[in-house]
């Protein structure tokens, strides 16, 4: 699997100088501006060298060998090419062009030829309808349409979040988010119609794989039920997924989109529950929720002290968090009088009011109060940005949550554009909502459960010293913490 | 009521030229940046002028009549200042100090006396501890530390969606929300403990304003149940509800915040559903939702047609529809067949999956094809902005939607920032997800079967035709449509 995202040498059979080519947008992405160190050919009738890429009549004119092989051609003619790479030796395929399955019964049939051709040769399939593969490490993409602002934007820095995304539209919107987020993604894999390679292959390379911290999924069907739970009980690693067909009308309108058998959710859903993958409501959970996991530890109790200067928001998380399942942290008469020590707080029962000014200093005492307390497991700090000073003590505040092993899901209520500035310009887990941010720590907790019944490991006493070792978040998860 | 918003002189008691008197941002706005044309007085100590607005020692040594006197001192001098205004005439007080039954016996035996004095004069109190009023049709404001910046931001334009907001903090995220949403407030009132003046007398009055077409509400408690059910039942405009202390820490939480009573949340449950109240699930929805009355006719049944260039968001929206109890359309062969000869769409039955490349004349026929083919109720409409001319399609959708009396909820599948300018240049009303633009027709339909079902209305034949000519959507809502 690895070859996929590391190829040596690389053909795109397809690509040419013709107008509108979209082979030739994958040439002038690994040719011009991806700092790609491999080899890239180009395959097309007239022999036409693309972008840079040496091109040739045939695959089996090439005179090197070639790792990888991406077909963006008609539909017709991709059996004859999978064939060609079969002969070159060529093991590693990703077949972008559609009108296979996903297009009725003639696109059925030539899937099935390809599949029996792949199987003489003993090729890997990524595909047909699909993007394949994006490493932000080696900038390694061959998603058509990449455009030189793209590579700017989302393949110049490098995360740990990988994903398996089923749709090239929802990559799109994947990438989008990582402008303005602190987390980036590691390796994003479009699969498609999934001939070869379904996601049950995917999570148990993203498991392996040390670039990736998190494993976000977008489906809208599984390919193999059993495999597919086999493979994700194994996974160490935190799994989102948002499937869609949850409706019979939901499960029709992907069929014609990628294909795929309908699937049952309610056996779905119990899957996810016995393999500790969570579910998530939305598209932009996929990418708000991950930073929980990659920028804080994890929630070992439900245990919430919650602190804002501005005193609705006292009500509102309190809501949320109850109806989240988590509980509003009880604070002892010796944890409130510290508080009421500083000064400055308005009301030192959780949801604590901070008042309309608070000092860098007394947000500090704050901080170390509750989180040395015994008495809470996680915050939800709701500080307006009101004062430069305040987005100082949130980065403050991050330090102290893995000092002491403790999360806390901040929002800052301001206009969303101004948190995402602020969170953009400090790298600082900023969330938009109460909601966002209350559910991040549901999820946070419910991934440490199930970690903890998983693995039968019990809070052991040394999470607080190991955090303060410098143990990454993720550690403390797929350690059970 | 009235004179609350349009007083002719106003008198703010508390306002000085110490430094941080909070009194004194409110006389620097009337006096100096809103261009409010009534007098304005101030009342201190010294009698001091501040900011152009003529200082007096005490509320009886304004030679002239006073229409309301906005206070804004320390808590247990309120009560004499309110004795003043009844002894001066003055009918009308907002009080915007704090300390009262939000904080403990001393002040609730304050805010007694308080409403003692202003029985025996006659007055009407808005407050304590609120932020007052804001009309944004005669730029009269009383909100204490409002900025130039605010001014110019959020009171230049006037939009008609009124608010009633029990939290100054809510206030300022609502007002920074309009900063790039095609909707505007036209009054907003913040009336923290509501001593007297309560949301029942409110949404009367909202009711009966014709600058109001939508009635906003955030609430942390109910004061009198049956008052404010018979209230909200009279009014023929929607109401959109966000209420904290659904569970017994959000109400202890509440509490401490605005002095409210404990309300069972079943029994307001049942109020709304009794009132055509819409509850809404945030804070975000209290200003995303109402743009779906103001700008779009009602949807007046459940069957809904989905076009988009992302055929992802095809399975996305029909799971989210029929999760909110709506319905995908069924196209009919002959309306099918009309999609097909277009000749530019990649699938015609619903979702229709527009393919990649569409032009103008493609997007006018569909609209018309979908809207009149009297299969299709609303329509859900999932276009990239991929060029320009796609946002000039969204603009020709949205005149046609009210053309044939029919609504779109429009998510347009970009980066937030990206549709957030389209919106805010073209003035379109687009929403930011797709869960917001489903949750926008389901409470529009939720909202005109309320109106069917009170007013015992039936889908009159002539709704297209007054639609085409120019009745607003409003109105459509408010005769049952």
């Amino acid at each position: 699997m690895d070859t996929f995202f590391n190829p040596s040498s690389v053909v795109v059979i397809g690509a040419s100088n013709s107008p509108f080519n979209l082979g030739s947008t994958i040439c002038r992405a690994l040719g011009e501006f991806l700092p790609f160190k491999g080899k890239v050919y180009a395959v097309n009738r007239k022999a036409e060298t693309v972008y840079g890429c040496q091109g040739y009549a045939a695959v089996n004119d090439i005179p090197d060998p070639v790792d990888l092989a991406v077909i963006i051609t008609p539909a017709k003619v991709v059996p004859g090419f999978v064939k060609q790479c079969g002969e070159k030796g060529i093991r590693r395929i990703v077949i972008e062009s559609s009108g296979f399955s996903e297009g009725g019964e003639q696109g059925t049939a030539m899937q099935h030829e390809i599949d029996e051709i792949s199987r003489a040769y003993g090729m890997r399939i990524m595909g047909p309808n699909c993007l394949g593969v994006m490493n932000t490490e080696n900038k390694f993409c061959c998603f058509y349409g990449i455009q030189k602002e793209d590579f700017d934007t989302f393949l110049q820095e490098s995360g740990s979040i990988s994903y398996i995304i089923q749709s090239g539209g929802i990559v799109v919107i994947v990438l989008e988010s990582f402008r303005t987020d602190v987390v980036k993604a590691a390796k994003i894999v479009s699969i498609g119609n999934k001939s070869d390679i379904d996601e049950a292959d995917m999570i148990e390379y993203y498991d392996g794989d040390p670039k990736t911290d998190v494993i976000c999924m977008y489906l809208e069907n599984i390919k193999h039920g059993r495999k597919f739970l086999d493979a994700a009980k194994k996974v160490k690693k935190p799994m989102l997924v948002f499937k869609v067909g949850r409706t019979t009308e939901g499960v029709r309108a992907a069929q014609s989109h990628t294909a795929g058998m309908a699937n049952n959710d309610l056996i779905f859903d119990s899957a996810c529950k016995q393999a500790g993958i969570i579910r998530v409501r939305s598209i932009s959970e996929l990418h708000s929720l991950p930073k929980m996991f990659t920028h804080m530890p994890p929630l070992t109790g439900k245990r919430i002290a919650v602190f804002t200067n501005s005193g609705a928001f006292g009500g509102i998380t309190a809501d949320l968090l109850i109806e989240a399942g988590l509980e509003m942290a009880k604070l002892s008469p010796e944890t409130q009088e510290k508080l009421a020590k500083t000064g400055q707080i308005f009301n030192v029962s959780n949801p604590i009011d901070l008042g309309p000014a608070l000092s860098m200093q007394t947000f500090l005492e704050i901080f170390d109060i509750l989180l040395s307390s015994g008495e809470v497991d996680g915050l939800l700090p709701v500080p307006s940005l009101w004062h430069p000073m305040v987005i100082e003590a949130i980065m403050e505040l991050v330090k102290k949550c893995h000092q002491y092993g403790k999360p806390a899901a901040i929002y800052t209520p301001n206009a969303a554009a101004k948190t995402i500035s602020y969170r953009d310009t400090h790298q600082v887990p900023l969330f938009e909502s109460p909601e966002e941010a209350v559910r991040a720590l549901s999820v946070s907790y419910q991934q440490y459960l199930y970690r903890l019944r998983k693995e039968d490991l019990r809070v052991r006493p040394s999470v607080e010293a190991r955090a303060r070792q410098g143990v990454s978040p993720y550690q403390d998860y797929a350690e059970g913490a």
